[in-house]
Parts: C-alpha cells; sequence; structure tokens
C-alpha cells in the first residue's frame, strides 16, 4: 500500500480541533454545550438576500467568471467607498471564501521558502496555508499585558529578512478583538515601504468596531502598490456557508497572477455570489444592527469576566473575540476537563484553548479564545458556567 | 513596488484563454458565436433540485462539516453501488468543485519533486494544478491515428522512477471523449500494483458514455487501497456554478490528510450541497435523457465532420468531446481567424486549439477539441459554418 504525502502528513491541524471528540462524547451524554469555541455566528442571515437566492429564476448552474460576477465585484467596489479607498471593479476579485483569499495571496506574493510577519497571536489556520505555500511564518508576539496592540515598527525592522516578502495583519484580530489605529498603520506603512514589501491584511472583521475607528489599509495612499485586502461576507453578513471572499488589490502584477489561480478553480459558487450581491445592496441597517448586538454581548462578557478573581483580560476594541488568562496551568486540560468532567444543571461550556493561535504553541498555555456568538442570556450562563468551573477544577488556583 | 512571486507569475494559462479576446472583439462587432471550446452544457439543471434551492428555509447560512453535509455523502455513497464500489459513506469526501478533489488528491499524494505520470492530451489545467503543488506530469503521448487509446503497461513501466507517485487518469477523456475499458484498467492495475502507487482517476463524465460499458476503478477490489477518484456534479447534472465535487478513496491516511487540506477552508458551499443532495435523488431518469441527447449529439458531429474533406477523426465513446485534425498547419491560427476573420449569416464558431491539451504544446498543432454541447440544430450549423471557414481559410489545404 502507497503511503501518502509527508507533506499531507505533516500539515498543521489547530489544536482546537482535539476537543472535539469530547464535546461529542459529551452530547451523547446528553450534555448541553455553549460553543464559545468558534467564530459562526448565531445572527440571522439578512432575509432580503436568502430571498434573492429562492427566487433565483436561472434554469442552469453555469460556470461564472473566475474573478467573479461583474455586478458584485462592482458592488463590493461602491462599499468600499465609506473606507476611503479609491477602487475600480477590477480591483475588486471575489474568492471562495476568505480563505481562498489568503491562499491566493501568498501564492502570488511569496515563492517557496519566502517569510511573512505576522504579530501573533494569529488565526490559528495561516500557519496551514503558510504550509501549502511553502512559506514561513515569522511570528511578532503581542501580550496580553499590553492588550496585544501592535509591536513598534523597530520591532518588525529587527525581523525583515532578504526572504521577507509581506506583513500580514489581521485587523481586527482574530483572537485577539483588537484594533489597530491609523497612526500605528501609518507607522507600519513606512517599515513596507521602506523595505518594499507588500502588506496583507485580513478585515473581515471590519465592520464590527465598537468604540475606535476603524481604517483599511486601502485607504493609506502611499501603500496603494503593496496592500492586498482580504474580506469576506462570512461574518459580516453571517453567511459562512456560503463560502464568498474577496481579495483586493492595486498590484497589476499581482491580480494578474491571482486571476490565473482562480482560473484554475474555473470559478466561485453561484448562489453564495447571488446572495453576496443581495447582502451588499442597502446592508447598513443590517450591519448597524449585528454591531449593536455584538457591543451589547461584549459589555456582558467583559462584565462577566472581571467578576472572576483570577482572570486576566481587557475590554476588546472590536470583532467579537476576547482572550482571557485563566487561573489554570494548561487551558487544554482545563478545557477537556470541562467537557469531560464538569455540567451544571446539565451544561457546559467549550472554549478555544489560545495555544493554537501562537506559532510556538507553549505562549498562551494559560489563555483561551471566547467568541461571544451567543446572545446576552446565554452568554451570562456560559460565564455563570465558567466561573462554577474554575472553582471546582482540581488545578485551578481559583478557590471559594 | 515590491514585484509578485516567480510561480505566481510562472503560473501556466491554458492557452485557450488567449482566444477571448478576438472572442469579445468578434461578439462586439455583432457577430454570433457558436461555442464548442467550451465544456459548459446547454442541458437545464434538474428542475427538482433548483426547487430545493428555492425552498431552502435555513436562517443562518453556517458553516458545515469541513468533510461535507453527512446526507450528502451518503447519498454519494449509495449512488456508487451501480458501479460495484463497497463504499462506506466516509469515503466520500465533498470538495468544492473537482478542481480542489484533485488538488487534494495531489498534495496528499506526492510531496513536491515528485512525479505524476498522465496520458496525453488531458484537461488543460492539470498543469496548473501540479505547478501548485511543485510536482511534475510525466506525459504517456496518446495518439489520434490510434483513436487515443490507452498506452500498454509497458509504456506506463517505462516512465515510472523513484519519484513516481501516481498515474493519473481522466476516464472518460477530457480533451478526447474515449474510455479505458474494464481489460485496460485492470492491465494498469497491475503496474499500479507492481509499483505501489496511487491511481487517481477523474471520473467526471463517468454517466456519459454510449456504446461501451463504463468501469469505475473503484470496482478493481486489489486496488482498493489505492485508488482516488475525483467526482463532480458539474457535467453530470449540469450544474458548474454550484462548485460541487467528491474525492473519493478507501486509503485511511489519504482521506486524514485530504481532511486536514478541507478543514483549512473549512467547507464546501452549502447551497451547492443542497442542490447536489437534491440532484442524486432520483436521478436516474434525468441522467438516461441527458446522455439520450448527447449520444444524438455526437452521431451529427460525427457525421457532420466526415462529411469534411481533410478532416480527420474517430468516434467518441463518451463525455461530450471530440478531437479532430484540420487540414491547416496550425489551429491556433485558424481558430483566431474563424473570430476575427470569418463569419457566414453574421455567425462563426470557436473551437479550442488542441496545443493546449498537451505538455509539449508543438504536439496536435493541427488539432482541435470540439465540446458537443450545442443542440443537434446549432450544431449542424456549427459544422456548416467550421466547414465554409476551412474552404475559405487561406492556410487550408482544403479546396472547394
Amino acid at each position: 500500500m502507497p503511503t501518502g504525502s509527508q507533506r499531507g502528513h505533516d500539515l498543521n491541524q489547530s489544536p482546537i480541533r482535539g476537543l472535539v471528540p469530547y464535546a461529542r462524547l459529551a452530547r451523547e451524554k446528553g450534555k448541553d454545550i455553549y460553543h464559545l469555541n468558534i467564530g459562526q455566528p448565531d445572527i440571522p442571515t439578512p432575509e432580503s438576500a436568502l430571498e434573492k437566492v429562492r427566487n433565483e429564476s436561472d434554469k442552469i448552474i453555469k460556470y461564472g467568471p473566475s474573478e467573479g460576477l461583474p455586478a458584485l465585484r462592482s458592488r463590493v467596489r461602491d462599499y468600499y467607498d465609506k473606507y476611503q479607498a479609491e477602487l475600480d471593479t477590477e480591483d475588486v476579485l471575489v474568492t471562495t471564501g476568505a480563505s481562498e483569499a489568503i491562499l491566493f495571496a501568498l501564492f502570488a506574493t511569496c515563492n517557496a521558502g519566502d517569510e511573512i510577519i505576522i504579530p501573533e497571536p494569529f488565526y490559528a489556520n495561516y500557519i496551514g496555508f503558510a504550509q501549502v505555500c511553502s512559506i514561513s511564518i515569522i511570528p511578532v508576539t503581542t501580550l496580553l499585558e499590553e492588550e496585544f496592540a501592535l509591536p513598534e515598527p523597530a520591532t518588525f525592522q529587527k525581523h525583515i529578512t532578504p526572504r521577507t516578502k509581506a506583513i500580514f495583519l489581521c485587523n481586527p484580530g482574530n483572537p485577539t478583538g483588537q484594533l489597530y489605529d491609523k497612526k500605528q498603520l501609518e507607522q507600519l506603512a513606512e517599515i513596507v515601504l521602506q523595505n518594499d514589501l507588500f502588506l496583507i491584511v485580513d478585515e473581515v472583521y471590519r465592520e464590527f468596531c465598537y468604540n475606535k475607528k476603524f481604517t483599511s489599509v486601502l485607504s493609506i495612499e502611499s501603500l496603494s502598490q503593496q496592500v492586498i485586502v482580504i474580506d469576506s461576507i462570512s461574518k459580516l453578513f453571517s453567511s459562512c456557508g456560503a463560502r464568498i471572499g474577496f481579495l483586493i488589490t492595486k498590484h497589476h502584477a499581482i491580480r494578474q497572477a491571482v486571476i490565473k489561480y482562480a482560473q484554475l478553480r474555473l470559478c466561485p459558487p453561484y448562489f453564495g455570489q447571488i446572495l453576496a450581491l443581495a447582502c451588499y445592496e442597502d446592508s447598513e441597517a443590517y450591519i448597524s444592527a449585528a454591531r449593536a448586538e455584538y457591543m451589547k454581548r461584549r459589555a456582558v462578557l467583559y462584565q462577566g469576566l472581571q467578576r472572576i478573581d483570577g482572570i486576566q483580560s481587557y475590554k476588546p476594541d472590536a470583532a467579537f473575540y476576547n482572550i482571557a488568562e485563566l487561573p489554570v496551568p494548561d487551558t487544554m486540560e482545563f478545557c477537556k476537563w470541562m467537557l469531560t468532567d464538569f455540567s451544571l444543571d446539565n451544561k457546559t461550556i467549550m472554549l478555544a484553548p489560545a495555544s493554537g493561535f501562537y506559532s510556538n504553541q507553549t505562549l498562551g498555555k494559560k489563555q483561551v479564545r471566547i467568541a461571544y456568538v451567543l446572545n446576552q442570556e446565554e452568554l451570562q450562563d456560559a460565564l455563570h458556567i465558567l466561573h462554577q468551573g474554575l472553582l471546582a477544577y482540581p488545578h485551578s488556583t481559583l478557590k471559594l
């Protein structure tokens, strides 16, 4: 029997996946689980967009253009006006989710062996994307004590080598929920310019900023030929399963390469594009309502965490994530224990151990990522369960 | 300004793409074009399946399982019963089109620098997939004079090196329209077994066989741990835009690796899966009707080509493609000329020069691929235009 490839065997799997069997066992035992571990919003997809899909009357679901439907590209271009981005329709390419946009961006900017610099903690799948492209992630560690602030430009400069092709940010940040502001981005822009790098920014949580103002790197004029933005309707319009993302760049050669990668997979999904097209139509009221709801949940989460002794956290600026340090030696063990050994009124919670968001998994060992994708009442209840769980956990330093 | 990656620059683009601007110009001049150049069927998608999508009532379009919806995997498993494939549901993984299934299969079986052997002419995008995976395609040339018959096992054996990981077939063949039968596959199986290789077979045209019986490699028991089958609803159910394909294998480690690649991109498109699930329900009548229609078109095409002096062709077994050698020195030039310089009653045709289907593009220089995806009347008309075009073309050896 032939063996599979070494690279397939070695491909990173988010360590959070390791908890899935325990969650299944817990469910089989009849426990209810509050899922604070994944970024699957519970907010309904825009009803008017779902209605458009229902009214779709095409008789043949044909291949579309590899770059995406022209109407969708044009509408997304218009959407960016509010972020002072001077875009042409051709700058917007439709991808099969942000995941594909990230892969295309890495393939189009980096050769095998090249390096990209990413502040950590970062979205766990970036590791796998880098492996698929045979490039190295050079992490710049940010700290909970500093509320995961963007490091000084000099810190980035220190990590730049002849193989560095790009600085990659997630702004607002998953898993941190923090926002890099205009001043920080402009400082970083100088490093990017001086070193002739690309700046790739995953901005999928852009619309969920609660106090501070969001700045898109697309608005930084000096970087117009160096910026690649990753976007998606998954979180914005609660349409994760539609698999529609975007890659936006004014860099001609990058766009040409991305189009060739896009041609290889023929086209993005048709129904998802129909949904997306409708989502961006009159989207402001929907987005505002979603933002207001997440903002209330953020307050519930922040206050709830503050009330538990021994938890270290902060008030996140944006997205719907928060990292918290728990009074336990190893959150992977604690999260597992919450599924296997703990329940309150037959309910428990599932959290994401933060080690998976660091390139060096010994970092963040005491941290978890909490996604506030539950309604306020459920979130309150989940926090109560967390508190009681921490009190009952044998290895917790939190005692009654 | 930073430059893009060399690999992005070098990524192969199907040479057929070079004709697209000329087709646009022709349309702008008001010419109607019969598209015999692409595999986009004109047969309607199953209406009952479209209706299922229209009746979809989910309020949130959520992430689904990375492996695909369990109901779809199970239904596809059942579909394979008719091909004597002993499958479990877990052997079927849903992908975003056959394109993704091919990429996953290559990543999971081959390391960078490995080799796969493919009979040529082959589907042009295989070159790009191999580039993305940094592997080499070792072509085994098949000949129009031999109706593109599968080469003898000894010919494959000759091309096997220590880096060979797989033999890759498209059966029925795109672009040839030819079928490898049970006996040929069993002979090849011996080589695959002896050399401990994978056999990856793209069977997306399986249901369109017109006289000979189709054999799926999934039915060859001795190969059960070495076979990976690529499948898709694109052609089968005329649903190219839905982006739903399948990777089927009983090899545990390959499946585990493929699942990790699948987790990176989170999940296949939701609406496409809903459509696919409905397509496979009571599919026999739909498939039979489509097959009957293509069979009639095949007759029209075959008879039409026979009637034109100087064209060399054959009666294809399967799929909806045919390769023909034209009495011209270079079909790329001829196909371009048909768009730029020729029309009959303000109509012309677009064909796919076959050079793009060979690894060495000097091969097949006089050949074209003709896709019979038009109704019989249009196909008749298109053949008439081809005939008149050949008579008028200055470099044609066909004279009145």
